[in-house]
């Protein structure tokens, strides 16, 4: 019953035509959606029928299709994402106040960091980041520390995969890569300058979870000739209140 | 094929497994999930476990259920509440940092007050509302607001339908709700002191989006005896700002 004809679950549609939409890509119609899910054209009708009739999708006046506010309501309010964010949210905002620039909340998600959180000043510096939205481990500062103090395995897998650069400088060597693990642990935070965009350097540090796990990486967006230690400064203190109110008592 | 034996479609019941997760109740059993969806025990163990296949739930080592971050994470990166709420979290944390009180970010969803952001500071007084939570539109402040500014057919909806009290001063008589409705267009702010807690007062004002249309409440939760004024002067100008962030052109 929950089997299409074509094998995959209902549930697996459901994600393709979820999958469909990015922070890039918010509204479009049920044959774009049919299209870029790989689904027939009956077929995604159906689906997105049944997901505007639940409000898990809302269709405009144009009939066009977005995320329906229910959906995000359901995903959100008993999410691990908005636990780890309310704990997180006044430290984030004193570091914001300080630093006056882009401060960032990140998780480890399907081998990516996934931003959880961003908090910006009108007059933050440049930032390709956005909440919801995932950057490659190598590259980003919050990915190099959730790598470096993330589990051997995972370690090993992003080490062997190709590492594609985002700019010239983003580290693409395995090698270096995992000297630059190494150097994350022993200093306790990682800087990445040029790695993600060549105007800015993110610095990061890691965030440990009531079990002593880091369960997630605190970092700022520098504009490139930005001095580091400040930031740290601040970001450490942040990190510190974040742990506490998490419950690590390290 | 989308349609189980009982009639209702796999989304129905996908929607019924994720609205037994609140923000109280975040972790549940695959069995307690399929008696609160009011689903058969193997149909409720086949569907929990596809959603933890494709990352929509997640399971952890004690075998319980959460929403899972993919989730979260496709809700939230195209979705209206996340442009609604970037747009809005500067003035936000003005009004937060000025007022030193709750400050929230509400709209209108299924005849109820969705909260889509709380600022809070360590010290705020007391506050029921939580992000991704909802309030009765007769009874919290954010709820007034949109009320009013809603469309008629909306009002008429719900001066039709019991008013449930939620204290001994939230407004439960029609006639007496209509002369507040009709204040609060006046006015262009709502004051519900004690609706929804007798500590509290909540203080809200309409937010207008490009199209003029009142699209959110923007509110502080105040302390019963405090002044309202120095409040309501904040939240003009964070809507102010909000509405020139929206594109609205008043």
């Amino acid at each position: 019953m929950a089997n299409s004809t074509s094998g995959d679950s209902v549930t697996d549609r459901l994600v393709r035509v979820l999958e469909t939409f990015t922070p890039t890509r918010t509204v479009q119609t049920a044959a774009e959606i049919g299209r870029r899910a790989g689904l027939p054209g009956s077929s995604a009708h159906r689906i997105v029928g049944e997901l505007v009739e639940t409000g898990l999708l809302e269709r405009d006046d144009d009939r066009r299709i977005r995320i329906g506010m229910r959906l995000w309501e359901l995903a959100t309010r008993s999410s691990q994402a908005l636990r780890l964010r309310q704990a997180s949210m006044p430290a984030m905002e004193r570091v914001q106040s300080r630093v006056r620039e882009h401060t960032q909340l990140a998780i480890l998600e399907q081998d990516e960091a996934l931003f959880l959180e961003r908090l910006s000043a009108p007059d933050s510096g440049a930032n390709v980041t956005r909440i919801a939205a995932r950057l490659p481990l190598h590259a980003s500062s919050s990915g190099l520390v959730l790598l470096a103090f993330g589990e051997r395995d995972l370690q090993e897998r992003i080490l062997a995969a190709p590492l594609p650069p985002l700019t010239r400088e983003t580290i693409t060597d395995p090698a270096a890569l995992r000297r630059k693990l190494a150097e994350v642990r022993t200093l306790g935070h990682a800087v990445a300058p040029g790695f993600i965009e060549t105007v800015s350097t993110g610095v990061a540090v890691p965030v440990r979870d009531e079990t002593g796990t880091v369960a997630a990486a605190l970092s700022v967006v520098l504009r490139r000739d930005a001095p580091i230690e400040p930031a740290l400064v601040e970001l450490h203190s942040g990190k510190r209140e974040i742990e506490r109110a998490l419950g690590f008592r390290g």
